[in-house]
Parts: C-alpha cells; sequence; structure tokens
C-alpha cells in the first residue's frame, strides 16, 4: 500500500497480536478489507498525523486518514507520555479508521506499570433501546490493568449484546444465533444470523429495556461522545462503514471515525507494587469462587485471551480456509509471494 | 449525627437531588441507614478527610471513615481543581462510605464545562459469569458529558442486569422479577423479588454468558479495581455492608469502601462551544430515530432524571407512607421534630 516499512511492520503487528489473542475476526482477515479501503482512496498510507489541540494532560490527534492501526499507537504513546509526566495522559482522536482490538493499544500503557484505557466509535450496527435505526457501532470499551504475578486484567469488549463476529461464526455455521441478539428490519426479535443484511440491527448489551439496554446503549453512547463528540471526528450514523463497497454520508459531521485514550500511572496513586499485590490478591478470590457447575470456574477478564497467546506462540495460529484464499487473491492482487 | 453544618447541608443537598431526580432509593429513604451505621461507629461524623498520595493529575484520599456523601464532593472538587490547571484531574478515594447517585458528583463538573466521571463498589450483592457467590455489587458508573441547548447526557447505570431498587420496588407490589435479574442460591435463575433474602444473588448486566453477562462483570470489575484495589479500600467480597445488621469483614483487605472519579476540561480537546454544539446535534439525532412502537421515542440518557427534577421542584417530591414513617420514627429517635 506504500505505507513506510516502521508503519508497516506496525500494522502487521497489531493484526497478528489479535489473532495471537483468539480474536481471529481482527486479525489477518481484516488485511483485505484495509487494502480495499486505501483502494478507495479513503486511507492515507502516508498520514502526516498530528497534534491539533493540547493541554499538559490532554491532546487531540488528526489521524489524516492513516491507519487506524499506526494512529492508536501513536496517539496511545503521546497519552502515556503525558502520564509519565503530570500523572495522567488522555488523547481522543479524530480523521482515523478501524483501529484492530482495543486491547492491543491499552496493553502498551500496562507494560509501564499504567492502567491503559482504549476505545473507539464503528461503522453503525446497533440500534438504540425502542430504536428501529442503525445509529451505533459496536464500539468496544477496553480497561487494562497490570498485575503482579498473574497476567494483566484486560476488559475488553463491544458493547453491543454480541459482537459481530460472533454473527459470522453463526453465519458460517449456519446456525440460529440466541434471541436478543439482534432484531429484523421491523424491529422484532430475531434469530436470523443474516439479520443485518436484511436490514436488521444488532442490539445493546442487555438485549431489552427489562434487561438493561438502556445501560449497553448508555455506554455506546459513552464511547461515541469521548471517541468522536470531543475529537471532532463522525458519530453516531455518520461514522464512515469499514466495507468499503458502502459509501461514507455524503453530509459527514466530522473526519473520519475517532477514538479515545487513556494512561494513568499506577504509583500516582499508591505504590505499583501494592496495587500488583492487591490485585494478585483480587484475581485469586474470584478464581477460586464457588461456581454454579462445579467444572466451570469463574474467568478472569483477559485470562482467555493470554491462554491463546501463549499457545499460539508455540503452536502457531491456525487460519481457516476462507482466510487464506482471501489472503492468496490479496497476494495476487498486489503481485506478491502468495502464502 | 454531630456533622458540622456545611457537612449536615452537603449530604442533605446529595439525598435531597436524588429523590428530585425521581431515583427514590438512594434520597431520603436512606438517612436511617447512614444514621444506624454512625451509631455502629462505622460512619464517622466529624471526618478529617485528606489527601495521602498525589501527583500533579492524580490524588488518593482517605476519606477517614466519613459519609460518602460529604466524601465524594470533597474528592471531586480535588479532581476539578487539577482538570482546571492541566486539563484532567483524577481522584481514587478509600476509607468512605456509600457516596449517593453517582449523578450528583459527574454533574459538579458538568457545571465547570467538564466531563464528569464517577464510580463506586459497593457491598457483594452480584455474582460473576458461572459464580454462585456474591462477590460484586451493583457498583455503578456514571459519565456526564455538558450540552448546549439541552440538558447534560448523564450515563449512571448499575453495572447489574437491574439495580437493587427495581427488586425492592417488586418486593412492595409483590410482583415476579424477569428473569435474568437474579439467581437463586444454588444458582437456578429466579422469579422471586425476594431471592437475596434466601441466599440468592443478582445477576451481571447481561444476565448470561450468551447475552454477555461476562461484560457487565467486566465493568463491574473495572469500578472495584479503579475504586478500590487503585485507593486501598476494601474491594469485591470485602467491602462493608450498607446495612449496619451485618458486620464488616473480620479480615478487611482494605479502608472502608472506594470511589473513583474523573474531570476532563472538554476544552481541553476542542473548544467547548464546538463539542456542545455537536452533542447537541447527537441528541437530536438520537431523539428524532426512527422506532419500533410509533409511541416511543429514543431516550437520552439523563433526559427522565432532569424531566423529573425540573417537575419536583415546582411540585415537591412525593414519598411513600413507609418513608415518611421511617423519617418520623428517626425524629422521635434523635428527639428532633416530626415532618
Amino acid at each position: 500500500m506504500g505505507c513506510n516499512e516502521k508503519d508497516a511492520i506496525l500494522a502487521a503487528d497489531v493484526l497478528l497480536r489479535s489473532d495471537l489473542r483468539g480474536i481471529d475476526s481482527h486479525g489477518v482477515a481484516r488485511l483485505s478489507g484495509y487494502v480495499r479501503l486505501w483502494e478507495k482512496q479513503r486511507i492515507n498510507a502516508t498520514p502526516n498525523i498530528r497534534i491539533v489541540h493540547e493541554t499538559p494532560t490532554t491532546a487531540t490527534i488528526d489521524g489524516d486518514a492513516g491507519l487506524g492501526l499506526v494512529v492508536a499507537p501513536f496517539a496511545m504513546k503521546v497519552a502515556m507520555e503525558k502520564a509519565a509526566i503530570y500523572g495522567t495522559g488522555w488523547v481522543a482522536v479524530k480523521n482515523s479508521n478501524h483501529f484492530g482490538i482495543a486491547g492491543y493499544h491499552a496493553l502498551m500503557a500496562v507494560e509501564q506499570d499504567m492502567i491503559g484505557i482504549s476505545m473507539t466509535n464503528a461503522s453503525p450496527l446497533v440500534a438504540p433501546t425502542y430504536a428501529n435505526e442503525r445509529l451505533l457501532g459496536t464500539n468496544p470499551m477496553c480497561y487494562a490493568f497490570p498485575a503482579g504475578k498473574y497476567p494483566p486484567v484486560i476488559v475488553d469488549m463491544a458493547t453491543s449484546a454480541a459482537a459481530n463476529g460472533k454473527l459470522e461464526i453463526a453465519q458460517r455455521a449456519n446456525s440460529p444465533i440466541p434471541e436478543g441478539w439482534a432484531q429484523d428490519k421491523d424491529g422484532k426479535t430475531s434469530v436470523n444470523p443474516n439479520e443485518l443484511k436484511a436490514g436488521g440491527s444488532l442490539l445493546p448489551l442487555g438485549s431489552d429495556k427489562d434487561h438493561g439496554s438502556h445501560k449497553g446503549y448508555g455506554l455506546s453512547a459513552t464511547v461515541d461522545i469521548l471517541s468522536a463528540v470531543l475529537s471532532g471526528a463522525n458519530y453516531g450514523p455518520w461514522v464512515p462503514p469499514f466495507v468499503a463497497f458502502l459509501e461514507p454520508s455524503a453530509n459527514p459531521v466530522g473526519e473520519g471515525l475517532g477514538h479515545f485514550f487513556g494512561a494513568l500511572r499506577v504509583d500516582g496513586f499508591r505504590p505499583a507494587e501494592d496495587f500488583k499485590n492487591h490485585l494478585d490478591n483480587w484475581i485469586e478470590r474470584f478464581k477460586s469462587a464457588k461456581t454454579v457447575d462445579p467444572d466451570k470456574r469463574v474467568i478472569i477478564p483477559g485470562e482467555p485471551e493470554h491462554a491463546f497467546e501463549q499457545e499460539r506462540k508455540v503452536s502457531g495460529i491456525p487460519l481457516i480456509d476462507g482466510v487464506v484464499t482471501d489472503l492468496n487473491v490479496l497476494a495476487d492482487h498486489l503481485q506478491i509471494s502468495r502464502l
């Protein structure tokens, strides 16, 4: 695509880290999607990423339509530099693109004994409570905390009842989805995994009003406002689609899509060792909790992804045939060697 | 109780604001609960609230076992003072008690064109995904944003599927609760509104694993870690109970319960007028969304509470008989005049 080598390596690292951590939907399976956006000139391979507004602990960054995979680590570094001096750093980003897994960026902070926060808005797929329109993305939020002898605690979650990747798995298996994940074009609950293609919508975390869908909607709204209303990016239904075959709004309310990052030095609150020891204690208490099913135990947020990473670093990343084919078609198209 | 006049007025203001905003469960109905904790010497009416650790943008505060209603506004002010100078301010609090509605404290920041964040951990009532133990509180989080011509957007939510107050309403009406709010002592889903008294647990937002309860659990864990592991308060099952008839843990892992507050100057990211204009546009777009039921429209987070506040400022706060009786019993007990 014409990225410089440093950016290309960084973008590849973000995608591979996703595959390593078992989040296959956000890894190399998405590579051809980014290339198609670049071919439509909606991704700038040589962006001039720059700070356009700042205070000692805040900054707004213009991503210059660059790969979110490159813009996001740039922004997180700025947040961490400010945190190193002032205790915390906070960066809103406009004019960016999809940034991969939120956890990658939040983990950068954890490596320096900081709490990392990372979020992004995304193409509208989710109907707020009562709505029959897609107004919000699956808008993920991530909070990452450094532990002592255990892996970091990482809460990295779409604010919808289910992420789009889970629907894709049901589509491939041709199996129904649980009620509460999606509604059809008339707003009726649906178990059809292809409902989004038929004009339906995903539902917020909570699924319906009785079960707190207004909370999932509120969390998604929080991500949208911090990422885009604060930075000057597009928000709500104006967020540009990730798929290149859908055109962005002809009347945008901002530039590109938006992200929001935070870094907090743990020792800005208490000695890092104290925090880590207590987080270890927290982890041990939750891991050893009494469970409903004696064959299951309480999972610590981030634990499954960490286990995938340990395993796949050794045994490699399994790719499904569809992804291999897609990558080889892309290789032919770009006249580089196949897998 | 012996609070000084300033603290007494502030605590009363926090409780009344809750009633004004229609959150009756957190208002004067709780007054006798705070008094009982004071009688058990678990609330200190004359606390020496102080900063015990800080950087330019962070602080940890020791609430000295004071009323959370007083400790929390103190902490939020510290966050706002730091934000005024450095762009943002972040305060973790230990050794506190229940702080009323999260929205009260976050709104303090909104009045100065800041984004306000407020959260607290609470007595363990919620079982994480797969658990058959109460390990987390309903741990609310609140994000508040200043708008232009509209009321602020305020996301103020328990991270459980339903707040305990909703169960109390069902108890008074003697009506079943929806499946997905609670489980019984064996971990089976229950529609009994009195299940908590029989050894059951509340469920995280998402209700079950298929519908994302691990996300509600992750959000609750985030609140717990930021409020208590970071500050040095008790976390998880060690959080002291609000009800005075239950004793706190004999082996605490920290001091009291914990809160976490943030204040971000909007103009640290872009001119406040730009932000407010775009947030107004966001609000208008969501309010006018196409709905499933033509008689309903999409609700903006914080809108119902704002409407209650406007109405009750004029017509007064309706109190149910049980609360009036409770307040009069308290008045007799403290030898002051009845309502």
